[in-house]
């Protein structure tokens, strides 16, 4: 039996992290003890990715979602290259959100024609470099179809070109709502006919639509909801395109659980919806590939991100576990990356998971501000100076969501197990 | 008369931005208009610091605080190293949070004697470094006089340690508490006797205080009464210390006027009562040097962000500036750091301050999340692509507290005017 943190029980919990194995007290990364691992990299904190997770949640994914359907990784929940390379041979696309995450993508050896460019202010040389690498261009303003024109005209090279639309409707109970009322992402539903026709008279390479209501749900049928309404707003936009529809993003938002009550989301129900779709779609939109875009729920539960404790101070009865990682390298851990109220992370003592449990222990960072804060007031296996404290569900949105330069210490490294 | 803008007259302002000059439509930056300096830094976005007005408040402060009191500078507010040099000339000391900003601040020339490190996270290496360079180190646990002690004894260089205490109180109404309660910085008021006799017993070169009660306020009468109840504090604990107090660092705390209603703080109190406490300690404590470290206070007015309009978009109604910059460059000016409910800084079309004001525009990054938003529904000049979007009070935690890596975006260039 384990004695790892139990929180009191009538309180909600955080998930079980049981994606990763254990040996004793060691949390397994990539089969290597969390211990020999830090050894290896050579120093903290660092993030570390597992490779056979990554492979193992693409797996889960193909069997749940009906085959053909394409799934995109949205690279930017995390770019570093090891990790675009090792995706970039498990899924049928990259997305790119700027012409530095379009480098990466191409080193991967992804294949141009399978990578997608969105993002509401595209840069002239961005878009020309995009047209360059014959990749598809989400469109996002009229302004970018005679910007691509002009690219095209100069260049040679015509621009491959998808519309992404601000639906009328939103993702509902997501962490983020991108669609739905008025927004900088995309077209207005309502302005995409008239868009449509500009692109036909600019004769650009009209593909499809890119349809993206909002990201980190947990709520299944909120994603259905999202995905029936997308797929119906893209048979009526296609009655107005200058040809026929060959790509149908209908967007991601499939969320995993970080805080305390929340649980993995159910893809059953997802899947059975999405085979109605692609079956519909066979008639309606014949030439029409579907696309689902995930970037988060497709690496960020195989990361962790390792901090070592380097002082433990007991302040007026409270316990701090002071670490030399903190809100700089992992910003969203601290509560202050897009979140209204701080909430936990799910927390380890990461070679220590066999001590006995200690309540109400906070972990710090070495800041000198007070939002420096990685873990309030939990229940965490007893932790000594040296010892390594792990924060799950870091392998999205962590390393690169973060400002690594503040107050002058190094940045976090980053491997890929 | 300006066509600036004027939210309706009901609704809370922003204090006036006129630390910067006009000349017509343009801004003007160190005596440079706003458009020639987007042309001589050669691309946006670019964060623009005046020197001018760097020198203009130490020098207000100056006539604001008694003569003899010490001024240091908080380089983390912002380290970039030509600012930290302009600094480093002006003020009587730097206070460094890393062995990374220690190089910054060596390197600038300040005399080594007028660093001091504070830090609730030093590791070794970092402590030995300081030891080395002849630094004050502010001792923040137990731990810390293990490890200079050791250090000590193998480099043979003398540890010159400072005791950073957790006061039992806290500045009030600041924008964030650090002392009162539990906290990880500092040692608690009520341990620092065992501290002080820990620290005579390892010979450690002992020179006095440092307490801070918390940053960012407005309210001359919270700082007032915490400078009070610091150097009062200060007196009780001198009596335990192993030898006479030299240095007395009474913390900052001073803010700056960020958000609609908010006004800049008035100086005349606080210099009155540091004339005070003064005058009360070349009797209780003869030898000991007055400090007030402040960071924000000194170099935040002094620095505008500019990011360029790459777009003008209208959805559902809603007017949107899309622009090459956003949260990966000012994370604070899109409210996701620190802040509980997102405010607008103060901002500007730089290079069109004479155009017709329009209402409720936002101004938005590239970044594909809703939660890049750098000035929602604001009054401003009418913009188009290419104008130049200012944000002002941008001259502390800019750059390196934003997460410059995301969505592999270029970083934002720094310059000195």
């Amino acid at each position: 039996m384990s004695n790892e943190a139990q929180p009191a029980r009538s309180l909600p919990t955080h998930a079980p992290m049981d994606q990763f194995a254990r040996q004793g007290d060691e949390l397994l990364i990539g089969g290597m003890p969390l211990s020999r691992l830090a050894a290896r990299v050579g120093r903290t904190p660092f993030y570390a990715y597992d490779r056979s997770l990554l492979s193992q949640r693409v797996a889960e994914l193909r069997a749940a979602l009906p085959s053909g359907l394409k799934l995109h990784y949205a690279m930017k929940a995390n770019p570093m290259p090891a990790v675009v390379c090792h995706m970039a041979g498990l899924v049928d696309g990259i997305d790119v959100a700027s012409a530095g995450e379009l480098r990466v993508a191409l080193d991967s050896g992804a294949d141009p024609a399978e990578i997608s460019f969105a993002g509401p202010g595209k840069r002239h040389e961005e878009l020309a470099q995009a047209v360059a690498a014959g990749i598809l261009i989400n469109i996002e303003s009229f302004r970018e179809v005679s910007l691509l024109a002009e690219i095209t005209r100069d260049s040679g090279y015509r621009a491959r070109v998808a519309v992404r639309v601000n639906p009328d409707f939103e993702l509902k109970h997501s962490g983020m709502k991108m669609g739905g009322g008025p927004k900088q992402f995309g077209v207005d539903a309502e302005q995409v006919p008239e868009l449509l026709a500009a692109i036909g008279r600019a004769e650009l390479d009209f593909e499809g639509f890119h349809l993206f209501s909002g990201s980190q749900s947990l709520k299944p049928e909120a994603i259905v909801d999202a995905q029936c309404q997308s797929y119906a707003l893209a048979l009526r936009l296609a009655e107005h395109a200058p040809s026929p529809v060959r790509f149908l993003n209908l967007g991601g938002g499939f969320g995993i659980p970080y805080f305390p009550g929340e649980q993995r989301l159910d893809l059953a129900s997802i899947g059975a919806n999405l085979a109605q779709i692609q079956r519909e779609a066979r008639e309606a939109l014949p030439q029409a590939e579907l696309v689902i875009e995930l970037g988060r729920y497709l690496v960020g539960e195989a990361g962790i991100y390792v901090a070592r404790v380097l002082d433990r101070k007991v302040s007026r009865g409270q316990v701090y576990l002071v670490t030399d990682g903190g809100l700089h390298h992992h910003l969203s851990a601290s509560g202050n990356f897009g979140q209204v109220i701080r909430k936990n992370y799910p927390v380890a003592i990461g070679n220590r998971l066999e001590a006995p449990v200690e309540s109400g222990v906070s972990v710090v960072g070495p800041l000198c501000t007070p939002l420096d804060l990685l873990g309030d007031k939990m229940n965490l296996n007893e932790a000594q100076p040296g010892d390594l404290v792990v924060i799950y569900q870091s392998g999205a949105y962590g390393h690169t969501a973060s400002p690594q330069a503040f107050l002058g210490h190094e940045a976090a490294l980053e491997v890929l197990v």
